[in-house]
């Protein structure tokens, strides 16, 4: 996806975030031959130690360099999934420095709350996720999925959770390159968003429609409560007809609307 | 490594030849659990079919595109190990829209040399790589690693041949985000390249002397045969005292030399 913006002259800059990428850190239950399920489902997570702020200070200190040595660019984040809980921590941190966020299929709390406030409302009942996760995150620190489970039910239902639409083969090679935890801590934490400093930057909001990991009720939620905040600054909100990941089923079309923002 | 280029204004473009990243595709006998190694080492691999033309067909679309859209931006190549083939091929078919070819411990033929060519000489003897492949490369059409065996000692080996100075815990990260088959196929074609055309184009290597993938060796020979085929514009040669992964192991130090040349 990040090509179709980059052919266009956009300077695009993916960052991994702490505990991600080369900095993912996995149970290694999950990587032992022969794989044990019942270590996997207990084993505490290398990650239960990651803090909201940890994630926040990486992005906004990202930001701060790019706007130091670039400073005639705009700068626009984007943000999918729990990474909208980091693009508003950004944004109450330094709105001055932000042209615009772009939450895409992602958690945009209202003020104090953190992600296990919405779990248990009506708005977030059409997610798949919550009987796919294994163990029990209070011992774990994580919400651990088993991404190369030999069940091929498990398999199917991860799949219809996060990435329906995407094909066979290369979800199979998305999820060869996940990692199985995400840590809770950050996901209990509440968010402080104000309408003068994160309230103050443009926003645009790519609700998927047929997302069955953050449903499409709850896009429609984080939307009113922030615009109850924000009247002045309502979201701008996009659909896409696709699953949780636009950027693997139809990555163009999303570049698309990224490009017309 | 991308990040300290992108930080000061450059435009770094990282794009997956087919088979790798989100096209990657792996044995399945890899991915099962429990793993049977015996069917590992004779599975055929799913990218036995792929060419050097599919490698270079991508890269040089690629370059085409961007010289097209950003006219006054020079495009500047650079490739790892492997990879130098297909720079080689793509330098060779549009050398007019490329500024420079910057080869990072990578295979860098001479005329009508594939990389089977160098394996059994002298120069390719310090590579702990034979060793630890499994299987049989005629019979699978891949080279093949065991990034996720459960033996201790081979995974001891494998970072002693690619990386032996990077961090343990973001070595296995990194196993974690590779995949196991090189198809042996594009390794095995001779690459053509011209000292009116792959040769025009000023060149960078940047040999990293603990390398036992690609052995320093089989770097000074690869410079010896460029700068035979084109006296007149020898290679600019750079050192890194690093494994085959200086992206990984010195991402900064590696970004430095970048921006000087």
């Amino acid at each position: 996806m990040a090509w179709f913006l980059a052919r266009d002259g956009h300077h695009v800059i993916a960052r991994d975030l702490p505990g991600h990428g080369l900095r993912a850190r996995y149970p290694q239950s999950y990587l032992e031959r022969p794989f044990d399920p019942d270590r996997f489902a207990t084993e505490p997570s290398p990650l239960a130690q990651l803090s909201a702020q940890d994630y926040a200070d990486e992005l906004t200190a990202t930001i701060r360099q790019l706007a130091e040595r670039m400073p005639r660019r705009q700068i626009v984040l984007l943000g999918h999934s729990f990474g909208g809980l980091t693009l508003s921590r950004a944004g109450e941190a330094i709105p001055e420095l932000i042209s615009r966020i772009v939450y895409m299929s992602a958690v945009m709390p209202a003020p104090r709350k953190s992600l296990f406030d919405y779990l248990a409302i009506p708005e977030f009942s059409a997610s798949k996720i919550p009987p796919l996760l294994i163990g029990d995150p209070q011992a774990t620190g994580a919400l651990r999925l088993d991404f190369r489970s030999a069940d091929p039910a498990y398999q199917a239902e991860i799949k219809a959770a996060i990435a329906a639409d995407v094909d066979d083969q290369e979800w199979q090679a998305v999820t060869n390159l996940t990692s199985p935890d995400v840590p809770a801590g950050p996901l209990a934490e509440p968010v402080t968003v104000t309408a003068g400093r994160w309230g103050s930057i443009p926003r645009t909001y790519i609700s998927c429609t047929a997302d069955f990991t953050i449903p499409a009720a709850a896009h429609r939620l984080f939307i009113d409560e922030a615009d109850k905040l924000t009247p002045g600054n309502p979201t701008d909100v996009r659909e896409m007809p696709t699953s949780h990941c636009p950027f693997l089923s139809e990555p163009e079309e999303l570049a698309c609307t990224l490009l017309q923002l």
